[in-house]
């Protein structure tokens, strides 16, 4: 740290993002991206768009807002994007709360939240999941709070159902408070809210495309709501960086909506390996959360998360553990490829036979 | 703006960025892009990305700060990297400024530093440029605040010796402030305040693939200073953005250091084209400011700043024409290929004999 560094940020502890390891050594399965390779005419837009690298892209991203919205059958002024997620997350965090209006969400979420809002300085409360894991929608009403909520939720899997979403949503609206829903995994077997933003002016939902979309080295993030928190979400982009998404990945992200079903088969790829592995992990011992994302939680009665996750990288398979308290005992596991799990599964079989577990 | 918007961002006035139209009907001297292509190995690199798209970037940005450090003659740790540029310096601005420690910046220069201050609830104060739209050093010395200068300057063109910019960090380095030196543009003509950055360890630059790179729609900026302020930069880079640099831009922007010199030639055909249309426009009776960068600030004694704008829209030439009392009369025209600045020099020609001028 600098002498220069400015006090308000002398205690931040940035969010650690997942290993990157730049070698390909592992089998990874350890950020949740997506094992299929973008669809094929992605390839064919980026290179059209090589071309023209020189010139900026356009700033109110007209072409893949435009398809963002006929996929999510909204008007192109209900969309907005942004580079990654996360960039969208922080603007609506900036946007849609404050010192007078804190955060509440769940106190096992996006390891992200927390870093957005003591970075922004917003007080927030961290709402304890129940026994199960599971969000308690009770616990979100008559809060008077900006509320963010992943679903599925992060790292557990676990979702909620649209009725309990709007539940929410709808306390929420009555309060005069924003919902941020982010729905980075839904495409792996939750409801989208995308479906109320007409019914609820405070309801914004955030997707983004490295998950379900094959896209995590892209960087494509969007959101949908009532076009006045667009708006706000905009004032604030126009205000810190107007061509945030470029040309490239402007066109990857439009090329891959022409080519949506073939992202959603992968996701149905993806569903069946997830159920597959779920089952053979549990007969091997382990307890694994009812997952509606690209990923499981899994513990197991005999071994440590943290060593379970050493003993799998020493064999070359990367998975994420987390160094919190309440969730210490799980490994974070992505589902890949049908192949990729067979190997995940019989890899531990094997190093639980080597423990004598 | 909705209800929900924060109080803190209501009276915000986002940065209009120039027009970037999409059909491609004008001769585009607007946003100072660079006329010339990509080299040749920025394709072949971007391809090589595509097929990686599904996998997150490296957050380090390892190879991509490795050539930076190569090209500028610095360590690795004394580099970071952004979005584009513009993401750089609100970084900047909020690590090295706020209510305790304001900025000073020009009254004329980057429209979008008042944008970034004002998001961020930094004070500023603009200095007015002397009559002849220089920077006197001597305004920036002994006041005890985050200095902010594009050098070269924009809209004017003008930039400071690298003596001058040393009086401005030494001064600075002894009230404890932090010196950000814009070099958007530096590659035109002015000297690179890089050679400084072992000697002062409050002297930030901040560069851009943007102009000379020609990589506007690629987005990708870069900061250079001592390693405790890249550090403080990184710090609030991985508590935004931490995968901020797409795998696609991060390839590309490593293949263009690669082949700097192609780049560098590209600046010196801008130059000699920028001092062969300042000679003619002179002639023309222009007045065309002394131009270290790629393009030229002009007015015409007999002609409006937002007539000529318009009308040389009308003839398909788009320049940029800023609202702002100071420099209302003037017009910044980017430098394009020598034909396209035959094309403005003969449109003007005939515009001045159409108004009998």
């Amino acid at each position: 740290m600098s002498k220069f560094f400015s006090k308000k940020f002398r205690e931040l502890v940035p969010y650690t993002p997942g290993e990157q390891p730049t070698d390909g050594r592992y089998i990874k399965l350890n950020t949740n991206e997506s094992p299929f390779p973008p669809s094929p005419t992605v390839e064919k837009a980026v290179t059209e768009e090589i071309k023209k690298l020189s010139l900026y892209s356009d700033p109110r991203n007209s072409a893949l807002r435009a398809a963002l919205a006929k996929v999510y059958g909204v008007c192109l002024e209900q969309v907005t994007v942004s580079n990654g997620s996360d960039e969208m997350l922080n603007l609506a965090f900036m946007a849609f709360a404050d010192k007078q209006r804190p955060l509440a969400f769940p106190d096992i979420t996006y390891g992200f939240y927390p870093v957005f809002a003591k970075l922004n300085g917003i007080p927030y409360e961290e709402i304890p999941l129940k026994e199960d894991f599971s969000i308690d929608p009770d616990d979100y009403t008559g809060i008077g709070k900006t509320i963010v909520i992943a679903n599925p939720n992060a790292p557990t899997g676990l979702s909620l159902s649209l009725e309990e979403i709007e539940k929410i949503a709808a306390d929420a609206n009555r309060g005069g408070n924003v919902l941020i829903v982010d729905e980075a995994y839904v495409d792996f077997g939750a409801q989208s809210a995308v479906k109320l933003v007409d019914s609820y002016d405070n309801l914004l939902v955030i997707g983004t495309f490295s998950k379900s979309r094959s896209m995590a080295g892209a960087r494509l993030g969007f959101a949908i709501g009532n076009r006045a928190l667009i708006e706000d979400l905009d004032t604030l982009r126009y205000s810190t960086n107007p061509y945030n998404v470029n040309r490239m990945t402007a066109a990857a992200g439009t090329a891959a909506l022409q080519e949506n079903e073939y992202y959603m088969e992968n996701c149905r790829k993806i569903v069946r390996n997830r159920e597959k592995t779920t089952r053979e992990l549990r007969l091997l011992g382990f307890e694994v959360l009812p997952s509606s994302a690209n990923f499981i939680f899994v513990r197991h009665h005999a071994v440590g998360g943290e060593k379970l996750y050493a003993e799998l990288k020493k064999r070359g398979i990367l998975v994420r553990h987390f160094q919190k308290k309440r969730i210490e005992a799980y490994n974070r596991i992505t589902v890949g490829t049908a192949e990729q799990m067979d190997q995940l599964v019989q890899t531990l079989r094997a190093l639980l036979e080597e423990l004598q577990i």
